[in-house]
C-alpha cells in the first residue's frame, strides 16, 4: 500500500509502506474509511518538533475491521469502528478512573501511521467503539471528529468544567477549539465566548453555539472578557492553541476559583509559579482522554444531534495528502480529511 | 503600643508604633489573644522578598472585640473571634464560591502587622469568626493555627481532593504541610503519606493521621511513591514548600487524572508546559481562602476533635518575636506562638 510519510520540514511524501498485519494477538487491522492531518501533525511539519528519521504520519481514523486478533473480544470484522489516537486496555485503574490516555499499556498511534488505507491498532478491544451499523457517508466526517479534534475539544470543556450557569471562554479557534464551543453547548453552558478573528471560523464557532464572539487577542482579549463577566472573569477557559500567550491569555480569563481546560500542545510554554499561585484557578489539561468520551460522542452523532464534521472544510483523496498539510500550514483550511 | 516591624533581612524590631482605631465603619480593633510566625514571613525575612522599608508583621491572629466600626453588624465587642490573613466581605461572587482570598474587596492583613497587642481588621463581617464563648487557654493555640496553617493545609488538602478511598502524599513537614496531613485525616483520607526528614516531625505527622512516612526526596521521594502504590503515584499531592523542586515532586507523584494541591508560596518556580501536559493531573492552589473553612474549623476544635495548635512548639512573649523568627529560620522550631 502507499502510506504518509514525513521526511522533514514540510517535505511530506505518500509512499510504498508495508501493509499492516496482525502483530499481537490484542491488535486489530482496519481498512481505513477516513483519516485526516491534525493540527498537531504540524509540530513536526513545521520543524518544531524534531523527528527521528522517516515518520509515518496520522493518528485520527475511522474504519472497518478486516480482522482481528486472536485476543480480541469485542470487536469482530465487518463492524465500523472509531477510536482514539492513544491505544489504551480500557481496564486497568487509570483508563477505569477515565485517563485512557495514560493507560498503564498507553500507545501512541502515531508509528504506523493512520494516513494510509490500512492500519494496524493495537489492544482493539480497549481502543475501539464500534458504530450500531455501517454509517452513511454524511456521517463519515462526524465520526472521524470524534477521534481527536471532538474528542479533544470534548476533554478541554470538561476539564474547564463548562455546564449550566457558566461563562465558558474559548481561546484558539481552531478544530479543537471550535468542537470546544460545541462541546460546551451541549454540556449546557450559559455563555459561550469564541475568540476568533477569522470570519470563516467564527461563522461555525456560531454554528456550534457560540453566544459570544471575542476578536482580540492577549491582554486585551483578556480584558473583554473581564468587561463581559463584571469584572471577574469566566468561570471556565478552554485553551486549544499551546503558545505561551495563548496559555496565560487562559489563565488570566479565568475568575478565582475557575477552571481551565488546556489541551493545546504546550511546546514552549513557562507557567510563572507566583502568577500561577495568586490566579486561584484549577488547571486541568493534556493528551485528551477521548476514549473516555467516545461512546457517548458515538451516540450524539449517530442519533445527528451534533455535527462536528463541518470542521472539515477540505476533502482530499489521500495520494494528495501533501497538499492537504499545506492548506493547514497556510491556514486555508481548518481541517483537512483525507479518504483513501 | 509596641508592635513588629521588620526592617530588612534578619533585621526584626519590636517598637512602638501607633494603636490601631476604627478606620472605616466596617472595621473592627483587636486584642490580640495570640499571634505567631509564618513560614511565608520567611520569605522577607531572609531577604527572598524584598520590602519596600520598615514594614509591620504578622497575619495570623485571634483575640477579644474591643471595638466595632457603625457597619458591623455580626461581630460585636467582647467576642473571641479568628479571622483569616486576607480580610474579606464574603458576600461578592467570589466569596459566594468560596474564594474570599480573591474577594472583590479582598485585603491582605499583612500591612497594620498581626504581631502586636491590638490589630484593627477591615470587613469585620465578612472576615471574622466568632467562638461559642471565651476559649479555654490550651485551646487558643488551636484557634489560632486555624487562622492560617491550618486553613492553609485545610485547602490544600481539599484542593488535591483527599477523600475516602484515597492515597494523599504530602509534600513538605512545615507547619502548613503537617496540617494538611490533619485534614487528610479528617476528610477521610485512606492512606496519607508525609514526606519528612526530621524525626519530631514524623512524630507529629503520625499523630496526625500519616500512616507511612518517606524520607527521600525529589526524584528519589517520587519513585518511593510510585513504589507505594502499583507505579501509578498518588491520587491527592499536597505542595506545601514551594520551591521547584517540591512542586516537580508533587507533579511527578501524582497519578494521571491526580490532583495536586499547591500552598507552599511559589516564589521562583517556572512549570514547564510540556511536562505539566503529558502529566495530565488536576493543578490547584494559591493563597488558601481561609474563610471558606473557618466555621467548620472552629467547630471541630471548639468539640477537641481536632489539636492543630500542636505545630506550635515554642512558645514566646511576643516581645521575643525576634527570637520567634531566628528559631524558625534556623528549623530550631516549627511554629513560634507569640502572647502578648
Amino acid at each position: 500500500m502507499r502510506g504518509t510519510v514525513l521526511y522533514g520540514p514540510r517535505d511530506v511524501r505518500f509512499e510504498e509502506r508495508p501493509e499492516p498485519t496482525i502483530v499481537e494477538p490484542t491488535d486489530a487491522v482496519l481498512r481505513i474509511s477516513a483519516a485526516c492531518v491534525c493540527g498537531s501533525d504540524l509540530w513536526p511539519y513545521r520543524g518544531i518538533e524534531p523527528i527521528d528519521g522517516p515518520t509515518p504520519m496520522g493518528h485520527e481514523y475511522v474504519g472497518i475491521v478486516e480482522e482481528v486478533g486472536s485476543a480480541v473480544e469485542n470487536i469482530e470484522p465487518g463492524q465500523f469502528v472509531v477510536g482514539s489516537f492513544w491505544a489504551s486496555d480500557n481496564t486497568c485503574e487509570i483508563c477505569q478512573a477515565g485517563y485512557q490516555c495514560r493507560c498503564v499499556d498507553a500507545r501512541p498511534m502515531g508509528p504506523e501511521g493512520a494516513q494510509a488505507p490500512w492500519l494496524r491498532v493495537p489492544l482493539a478491544d480497549g481502543t475501539l467503539v464500534a458504530t450500531p451499523n455501517i454509517p452513511s457517508d454524511d456521517q463519515i466526517p462526524s465520526l472521524l471528529a470524534a477521534s481527536d479534534v471532538l474528542g479533544t475539544g470534548w476533554f478541554g470543556a470538561v476539564a474547564a468544567e463548562a455546564g449550566p450557569g457558566k461563562t465558558v471562554a474559548v481561546v484558539g479557534d481552531g478544530a479543537v477549539g471550535l468542537c470546544a464551543v460545541l462541546a460546551a453547548k451541549q454540556l449546557g453552558a450559559e455563555r459561550i465566548i469564541a475568540m476568533s478573528r477569522h470570519e470563516d471560523r467564527q461563522k461555525l464557532a456560531r454554528e456550534f453555539g457560540a453566544t459570544d464572539i471575542v476578536t482580540e487577542r492577549g491582554d486585551e482579549g483578556v480584558e473583554r472578557i473581564k468587561d463581559m463577566t463584571d469584572g471577574l472573569g469566566a468561570h471556565s477557559v478552554v485553551e486549544a492553541v499551546g503558545t505561551q500567550e495563548s496559555m496565560m491569555q487562559a489563565i488570566r480569563s479565568t475568575r478565582p476559583g475557575g477552571h481551565v481546560g488546556f489541551v493545546g500542545v504546550t511546546w514552549e510554554v513557562q507557567l510563572p509559579g507566583m502568577e500561577l499561585f495568586f490566579a486561584t484557578i484549577h488547571l486541568h489539561g493534556g493528551p485528551a482522554p477521548v476514549r473516555r468520551f467516545l461512546p457517548e460522542l458515538v451516540d450524539l452523532i449517530w442519533a445527528r444531534k451534533i455535527d462536528p464534521g463541518k470542521v472539515f472544510d477540505l476533502m482530499l483523496p489521500l495520494e494528495e495528502v501533501a497538499e492537504g498539510y499545506r492548506a493547514m500550514d497556510e491556514r486555508r483550511s481548518i481541517k483537512t480529511l483525507l479518504r483513501p
